[in-house]
């Protein structure tokens, strides 16, 4: 439990958070997985992601907060309220990251959690309502598919046991994984699984280009965008290069290039908001000197308006019948996930707080998913952006400046009280 | 060494070759490496590679044969003549195949070759000259690129150096593979590098549709059309697919579709002779989630004409410069080879063997390239075809028929001879 040295509730004081702290921590848990580029690799359930985790709790011990850990892994750390029978205001965010990961995606959402606490405990800040940092293992899904593994099954969208059995490439299963990081943990309480807050909200890098573009403070997000995953194929004709004439040819590359350039045309939007990315493209048998007889390609969607996203989808399933330049097409619908639109007065909670502060700040749909799609289905959500440099994510080169990371977790330590007596 | 039972050089017999025992061989060398799909996956220094030089070691032992081996793993076979002392009258192919390749390519002239040795035997027919079949290591290029490249460093054109220093996907190079299938193999002599024949005569299948279209027993070669081989590489910047708006990316594989669609208008031959394959495309780091930030691909350009070659070669290399969508493009010129002409009096005795025994033939120029391209450089060289089902090949349903097959051989066999005192 933490002392409060100084009780001001009624009259509230105006609680700074400490951007120093919070960088030297930012810092300090970047070492923890280091690759040689500058980024992390703190994939997650490795020994890099349990070090995170005990430094995490290292902190949080230091100053007196109850930690405790469901049955897939979502680890909670407890600021004690006046009142231990009302839900808590939660934040949280994951420690994990992408194999060539960068130092803030996640992190920063968790440490600007932590920082919020810490700084309400320099003030003396009791709240009514208990407070909560929650961070969500397997966020990225590098290791282990699907991504927001840890909120999805505490939200009840994926069952446990069928999340537990999830292999990584080398036959590890996640049950054993995570067995073995909480053996490494010191003891922790034990957590039933679910999602029971007053009001969630999440801090996290922009991962875009737009909150920079617009040297904007913060970004007030609105929601997360849907997004729809589709897996095209085309059938062709493998033929020696040398001797097959071109008009003789079932070339699957050039159906493959072809069906894109079809598609993109099909499904322009001018305003640049729909996100239409073919990722993964796959050649067979992938011999120079022999006409392809296959194409596997992946399609990742995404727009914030459910309406327009299905209109696409659909107009890309129409292109993706029949055949093109002979060669049969075939598709397959991985993933239809609508968009997600946050409570209205948490959002509100955090455009006040930005604007309270001065700060310039912009609505914006979050073009990456987060965690908080999942506590979205539960508890009332709202999400906190910080600009990142030149908006590269899910890359090495990821970097944040100290003033915008500082000015997030600000509006977070506001937010959060705000929204607590809402 | 072969003991004749009967000696017929001055009344020439007529030697027929055995159209049942040469189908039983191929069909016992398409076991080793054999797909689900009825093709083979029999590539060069592959385990595979060394069980298929095994049997034909085996085959050739059997009858006395010496074989001996390369630096750079070349496989030669010799049935011995009345003068030692004279260079031989050589054939041969390759045994290495496709990733996806059939059961005809390579492996029928190589065991065409054998039966014209095996039937000599049996008509007891000793020649002056020693006869020589050659293996040629690597003609594919599948596993280790370039094509063709054991005859190529045999003809000097290809240091035997750099070639044993090519590495494959996973890193293994040359050098290493080839001494694994040494070690394999039964003792080999050693040989020097090098290419020197009285004549080199090589049966292949045709890889096209002529001659099956024109019902030809088999086809006279007059040449091999040029080829130019192409490696480009487009950077972008890798971005996260949800958050970075499509005018904000250098998307590689978009750039890559775009570029390959303005080449192909550029080059568009309305004769449809030109040939020009995109067979390898690969894109990094090809995560569905994330846009591209590298594209390599190959191109692979032939054309019977020099001028015609070069012309579009050119118009290539035009092309990849500068950037396109925002990404530089690079440009590797990997081979320029110039169409190749065969020696008028072999490619004359090829085509009196085919009207000896009332074939119906036709001229024809080679449009995948061949080992013959090499020895052309330095010794007479000329090549018989025989059709393929539909010209296909490099593809798991190549198909040849026995009569086609037996009458290609009966031509190899009866040109050796013929060229042997001309």
């Amino acid at each position: 439990m933490n002392a409060p040295n100084q009780s001001s509730d009624l009259a509230p004081v105006d609680a700074r958070i400490s951007g120093q702290r919070l960088w030297e921590r930012l810092c300090a848990m970047a070492e923890i997985g280091a690759t040689a580029k500058g980024g992390v690799n703190r994939q997650a359930l490795t020994n890099e992601d349990t070090r995170g985790r005990m430094l995490l709790l290292e902190w949080a011990t230091a100053r007196g907060y109850q930690a405790s850990i469901d049955p897939i892994g979502n680890l909670f750390i407890r600021r004690a309220g006046r009142n231990p029978a009302l839900s808590p205001v939660m934040t949280g965010s994951h420690l994990d990251s992408q194999p060539t990961g960068g130092k803030f995606d996640g992190v920063y959402g968790v440490l600007a959690g932590l920082e919020v606490f810490e700084t309400l405990d320099d003030y003396g800040v009791t709240t009514e309502r208990p407070m909560e940092l929650v961070v969500w293992m397997n966020e990225e899904g590098s290791r282990f598919p699907p991504p927001t593994m840890g909120s999805a099954v505490a939200a009840g969208a994926l069952p446990l046991a069928e999340a537990l059995a999830i292999r990584d490439v080398k036959g590890a299963d996640v049950a054993s994984a995570l067995q073995a990081q909480i053996v490494a943990l010191p003891p922790l309480g034990q957590r039933e699984l679910g999602i029971d807050a007053h009001a969630y909200i999440e801090a996290h890098i922009e991962q875009g280009p737009v909150l920079e573009n617009e040297t904007c403070d913060v970004g007030i997000v609105t929601g997360i965008q849907g997004l729809h995953a589709y897996e095209i194929q085309l059938i062709g004709a493998e033929a020696h290069a040398g001797t097959t004439p071109l008009r003789h040819r079932k070339d699957a590359l050039v159906a493959a290039t072809a069906l894109i350039a079809r598609i993109r045309a099909a499904i322009v939007d001018p305003l640049d908001v729909l996100r239409f990315t073919v990722g993964r493209f796959e050649v067979y048998p992938g011999s120079p000197n022999t006409v392809p007889g296959k194409v596997t390609f992946n399609i990742d969607l995404r727009h914030p308006d459910a309406a327009h996203l299905l209109g696409a989808g659909d107009k890309i399933l129409q292109l993706c019948q029949g055949e093109i330049e002979g060669c049969p097409i075939s598709a397959k619908v991985l993933l239809r996930s609508t968009p997600v639109s946050f409570d209205a007065r948490v959002v509100g909670a955090v455009r006040d707080a930005a604007n309270a502060r001065g700060m310039k700040f912009r609505d914006i749909v979050s073009g990456a998913t987060h965690d908080a799609k999942y506590t979205a289905q539960h508890v009332p959500t709202g999400m906190v952006f910080v600009p990142c440099e030149k908006g590269i994510s899910h890359n090495e080169a990821e970097s944040a400046r100290p003033v915008d990371v500082a000015a997030g977790a600000q509006v977070l330590c506001d937010a959060m009280l705000a929204i607590m007596s809402a």
